[in-house]
């Protein structure tokens, strides 16, 4: 079955806010195992949204509408819808009383456009609304679909959950499922040439990469007639996966973040963490303090910018920054130890590089950064040479930071050889 | 001049990412004058994509794509859009050496398939690319232009600004110049309360709200013959906003960030700064070090997470932490004088909050953030209570810490009375 959904509505097209409409809904219909092939946007123009309706309705089962849906003049998608479908608009008895109730609770008096939103389609399915005053709208018609839903995100959201998501559910006869498997330490394009014959000779389940900042992601997703066998399919690619890629592989759960990823190395190992941050200046335990619970690994964290700060707060000798320069490996493995140390904790991970703009020299240049991880009185150095902006600079580096520590724990641990 | 936008990519289709991109291009067209009635998104299909090129072009004059232009088996956007203008694809000399040198620089070997970026339409503009592999391209032909550009953010960005502005300007026969005025401190719908007089009466000049995390910018836009004429229309408006929002007023220049005019106050009254974070665990810290040169201002930072922390490097009195508990106004205030004291600087932003999304009382609830501000002897402190989820809170947390650290500096250098 395939959905297609349409925004309505001028401030997406001026760029005043995200869709994240878009987003939400999205995932929600691939959840459900609808093909999404369209989306679009429109502004509130009665003559745009006709054409692009009709064109939807000959390519998809499901057309999905956000927005248009108010009281005022422009809020044309329920008459546009409607004409449309060919169903005359008429008044909703439970809507006029839901949008008396709600103006009632807020405290405020209903204006005469405000009936305007109590009117739906004959021979709709209404779609009641707790949290406005616009109900949604699912009707039918020669085997297409057309649901209607508002656009403010805290109106469209549950509504969606509680009355579409059922709906679309019973509608589907196919079964669709997906498994994420996330890679750290790894480029796209050297990703997708490990797997590129997987993907070349795919039907199904398929194997898609997807490029985060310092990450991969491959969504492997089978259709079947029952969940059962779609997860069934899934395991022998699932393996072959891991076959390949091995321990930078480091989570199967579209839920887990690499820094969750880290959080349970550290809970699994009992071990405590610290940072000692340059150029990052916060961001690598920014990221760590994401994952809740985290407090019992992480107690505390140094921001050292300066050269003083790196002498008095870690401990780096004044000699090593002279002769090597707070930019080196030397003095990232002196943060790094020293950080550990003045902590009190088992592992430290140390950032220093140069995020520019200015900076730079010939031998050093801008996006030099060198990382450290202090684990049990080892240490795991790493050069990195990064471009792009400064704060590109700076988000991959705390990525790499990130799967540096990742790196460490496992090798110390013997887990794996991740690091040759 | 219409414009139409066409984001290519399947995950966009499947919900795995927002389309900032759509946004980032919609305000952009918007600043040059351009009238953009239709966004969509495809995913990686040749046939979906050809058609829907196919219909943009009889009613779009410029027709941007973005995504799909990397280096692997399902990037097909330039390969289709190069067949619907009839153009053949080419090597392009400096494109293949861009790519070698990119590799290089990251120390990245180059497999095979990335050539295929440096392939080109014939006859073409091409837009090289610093900060990625796939280059962008403008073709043009009857009338239609197409612009293809490579979907990562921190490529497509610095591409459209520094590259396709200039070439759209000139296309653009109407003069369109605006301005932005940027405010922190105040919410968009008390902001746009306070001027909803001058956007109904609008038609040229018009100003336009836009809602960005603990900020609000409001854009003036002007159309007129010429630049100058412009300018002297956006003059009165501007005036006006500043009556109105006085020192709420950060920056009426469009590249200055808030970390950016905290940043420049730093400088004008020579002042030294220190952070002391719980909740944020460094994003403040982090967020200021996004400036070049912050360096003779901020020299170290404290992530204090754990109550020790807070009473080892802050010097927070364990009888404060007992009494009213680490989320408390006396405990943000001991963080801030603490923390200056340590670092020996003249200001201290300190953060403790609860981030959830456990941890939340009766009394204390999720969300509940304390920020204090020492400065030169002065403490400024802000109860704030948040919403969302816990990367919400903390993201709101930075832009209003940010935002306490500038009015302390205002208030205490009797610049202007914003905290009244």
């Amino acid at each position: 079955m395939t959905a297609e959904l349409i925004c309505v509505g001028t401030e997406l097209l001026l760029g005043n806010i995200l869709n994240t409409n878009a987003a939400f809904i999205s995932e929600k219909c691939a959840m459900l195992g609808l093909s999404m092939y369209y989306q679009s946007v429109v502004g509130d123009n009665q003559g745009r949204l006709e054409e692009l309706l009709n064109t939807a309705r000959h390519r998809s089962d499901v057309i999905i509408l956000c927005g248009g849906l108010g009281p005022t003049q422009d809020d044309l998608t329920k008459e546009t819808a409607a004409k449309v479908m060919g169903k005359p608009l008429t008044e909703d008895a439970q809507a006029h009383k839901d949008i008396e109730e709600f103006m009632a609770r807020r405290g405020r008096s209903i204006t005469e456009n405000n009936w305007k939103q109590a009117m739906v389609p004959e021979g709709c399915k209404v779609l009641y609304n707790p949290n406005g005053t616009a109900p949604g709208i699912i009707m039918e018609e020669g085997g297409t679909c057309v649901i209607l839903l508002p656009g403010p995100p805290n109106e469209l959201v549950p509504m969606f959950e509680e009355q579409v998501c059922p709906y679309l559910q019973d509608r589907q006869p196919d079964i669709i499922c997906s498994k994420m498997v996330k890679l750290c330490g790894i480029g796209e394009s050297s990703a997708e040439t490990k797997i590129i014959d997987l993907i070349e000779q795919q039907t199904n389940p398929t194997v898609a990469p997807y490029a985060k900042t310092g990450e991969v992601h491959l969504r492997i997703t089978a259709k079947a007639e029952s969940e059962e066998e779609a997860y069934r399919m899934i395991v022998p690619v699932e393996e072959e996966l891991q076959k390949r890629f091995g321990s930078l592989i480091y989570t199967d759960d579209p839920q887990v973040t690499l820094e969750m990823a880290v959080h349970e190395l550290l809970k699994k190992h009992n071990l405590t963490v610290t940072t000692a941050e340059s150029c990052t200046g916060g961001l690598v335990a920014g990221r760590l303090i994401n994952v809740p619970g985290i407090s019992a690994y992480l107690r505390e964290g140094y921001i050292t910018y300066s050269n003083e700060a790196k002498e008095k707060l870690l401990g780096v000798l004044p000699e090593t920054l002279r002769l090597h320069g707070a930019v080196s490996p030397q003095t990232a493995e002196e943060m790094a130890a020293g950080g550990a140390k003045a902590a009190g904790a088992d592992l430290c991970i140390a950032v220093t590089g140069i995020a520019g703009p200015d900076g730079g020299t010939e031998e050093k240049p801008v996006g030099l950064v060198y990382m450290s991880c202090y684990c049990r009185g080892k240490l795991y150095t790493e050069k990195n040479q990064y471009t792009g902006s400064r704060s590109k600079i700076r988000e991959y580096s705390v990525a790499s930071a990130l799967t540096l520590l990742r790196k460490a724990i496992l090798s110390t641990f013997g887990e794996v050889d991740v690091c040759g």
